[in-house]
């Protein structure tokens, strides 16, 4: 029906400029909070009659992947506050490739209770297969989207433009971790558990933020 | 009792100036990012014992119906972040289907549940049936917006007050594709939530945002 | 252990600068919204093998419990956003009679889960009792709010400041509606949830907002 | 991968300035929000043939831990504004040290859920250690947030720098005494969680927050 209606503005390049940088990232800070949170609703807490501590240790596959998950989310938030910090404004492209990045971390709850399901009993392979190709899918969308700014720099802040292309090669870091973590799922399903936690863990001590590491000096 | 206190004010018609458009759409988010994010509760993942993959597969439908609801979800916020962003006053009219809106945007996860429980059962038709019936209702809202906007040129920004006409008759295409993925149920429950999926997917890729698309060229 | 730390500044009366309305206002935000959201996971979708209108039309009582909770959670919000719109400074009264709302209010999706399961059973009465009451409970917080604020006009806007007392005791309408509400349960559990609808489409349609129906008129 | 690129940037010491206060702020009343709201799932409602009352009553035990962790969240959103109400940058610390409050924040359901589950039952006491342990370990993040705002003073607002260290001294409080009601609940469970409460109630009631109470005279 709105087909037959004339475009009277430019009607495919241009930023859509009412979708606001801020209002972007309030929405989606919403969605990382509730996925964060909603992750140890999936860790069975002990329930009346059975033994507390005995419980909880059994759920240390439960307890682990929580623990991971959880960091997987709050990395996922710092890339994405660095990567719209830079974003002078959004255009469908970023919009849509957002509403992805966001349904695969709202997803994350599923394979991590999979995980805490399965990781020491018989199917902990394929559970843990599924546990880090998923981190990978929610991890891999950061690549496209420093791909598409690479391609639409005038959406980029002008101090950011040199360090998309940049950024796009860091950025392939995490999926190409995460799936190492699935390659060796066969061999050591927790293996590949403590594999993504080593991911995680490098992002918060090993190294600054790519933005923060490779940002030019001040003047 | 309050009743017969006098109303000093002017009583009927003024725009509450108490709901600003800020807070409103602050709230709103939420609502928007917490039924997005709850919906991969009704997921089920494996459980200690089911094999994983087999599992997933027999979910299909479930995870079928989650990655649409995503999407309708995700549209709606976009929609509703377009029509905010032409407000300037909020009355009591807005704010009330405001509340509709978010009423039946946080019940799309038990429509989302049971057509992921039916899709591949004997029961397929009904679910199929209320799942694109609620996805009319919860988008026909955007329709009863413009309406109002239309008969109150003053809460809207002066700019965009030529359109709201033009915007009303364009959010009819959801309801009525929905009611159209509804028609097509008896025939085919799992061809009527493809028609929705082909909805969304044309709100995303095939044509910009009413509000874009349609705007005045820039002086 | 601080308590022989000498309190160098005034240690009683004064507000307390350091949480602002804005920020109190955000977290309030996200309380409703998820207490509002999370309400229809009380309502039980058909699972596999159950038909879809015929347990659907067994939930009734759930989707009536629903609809009626979610509006007065909406409704809650509307007051609030009313109330702190006139708060200059937020004081620890202030921020406790905060927190005190916000736990009934996110208290509220098990009274509504109550109902849902007992409306059409044979302990409908204490159901639509404990229900009411926990509204009654719920929207009492706002005289508590109107009384401090009656008391502290310092922390109120001078063009509010002489409006207090009227509210407070505008605000007793929501309690003492639910009480009367919980009072007609033992004739009627469904005429008692009729009452809280009721209550809360009057406060929708029948009348402004305290704030708004009382204002002065502007100079 | 990143590794051998070159930091043309300060890459240890400066402060990371792409993550801003006030978004760190939103992203955490976000789980602070969830938390709270997430705990009253954990009180299971009266199913359709259940007596309503006496089903309450005996739920009393997760009744009560559900209004002491919704409190003490409640505290630790309070400190939490306090502290960041302070701040002027964000450095890589605080942003993992806030990632590790809010991890073990939104922890709390699990053992808010087992305490409601076993502190009426046999095996309470491991219940009741399991809970205050974890709202000692929730609390003393802000020990750790205080100790790293006294190294890097430059970190926070000129006007708080001489307080930093009074308030990590201060932030012992809420640590050390979730330790001592861990170590009574082998004399008493239901004592324990009475400690627990006590402490909330002292911060609430007993005295200022440690940010208002030890201020300077206003000039």
């Amino acid at each position: 029906m709105p087909d037959d209606l004339p475009a009277t503005g430019p009607a495919v390049d241009a930023p859509d400029e009412h979708i606001s940088p801020a209002r972007l990232q309030a929405f989606s800070d919403g969605v990382f909070a509730i996925a964060a949170t909603l992750l140890v609703l999936e860790v069975k807490a002990p329930v009346t009659g059975q033994p507390v501590w005995s419980t909880l240790r059994h759920e240390w596959a439960a307890l682990d992947a929580y623990a991971v998950t959880f960091l997987v989310i709050g990395i996922a938030w710092v890339h994405h506050h660095n990567l719209f910090h830079q974003v002078l404004k959004v255009d469908r492209g970023l919009l849509f490739l957002n509403l992805g990045l966001l349904g695969t971390i709202s997803f994350l709850p599923l394979p991590t209770a999979t995980l805490g399901n399965h990781l020491s009993g018989h199917d902990a392979v394929a559970a843990a297969v599924f546990y880090a190709v998923s981190m990978a899918v929610s991890s891999v969308w950061f690549t496209f989207f420093w791909h598409h700014l690479s391609a639409k720099p005038h959406l980029v802040r002008p101090s950011a433009r040199s360090q998309t292309t940049l950024r796009r090669r860091q950025s392939l870091l995490g999926p190409l971790g995460y799936l190492a973590a699935a390659a060796i799922a066969p061999l050591s399903p927790v293996g590949s558990l403590a594999v993504s936690a080593a991911i995680v863990i490098y992002f918060i001590l090993g190294r600054r933020s790519p933005a923060a590491r490779t940002r030019l000096p001040q003047p």
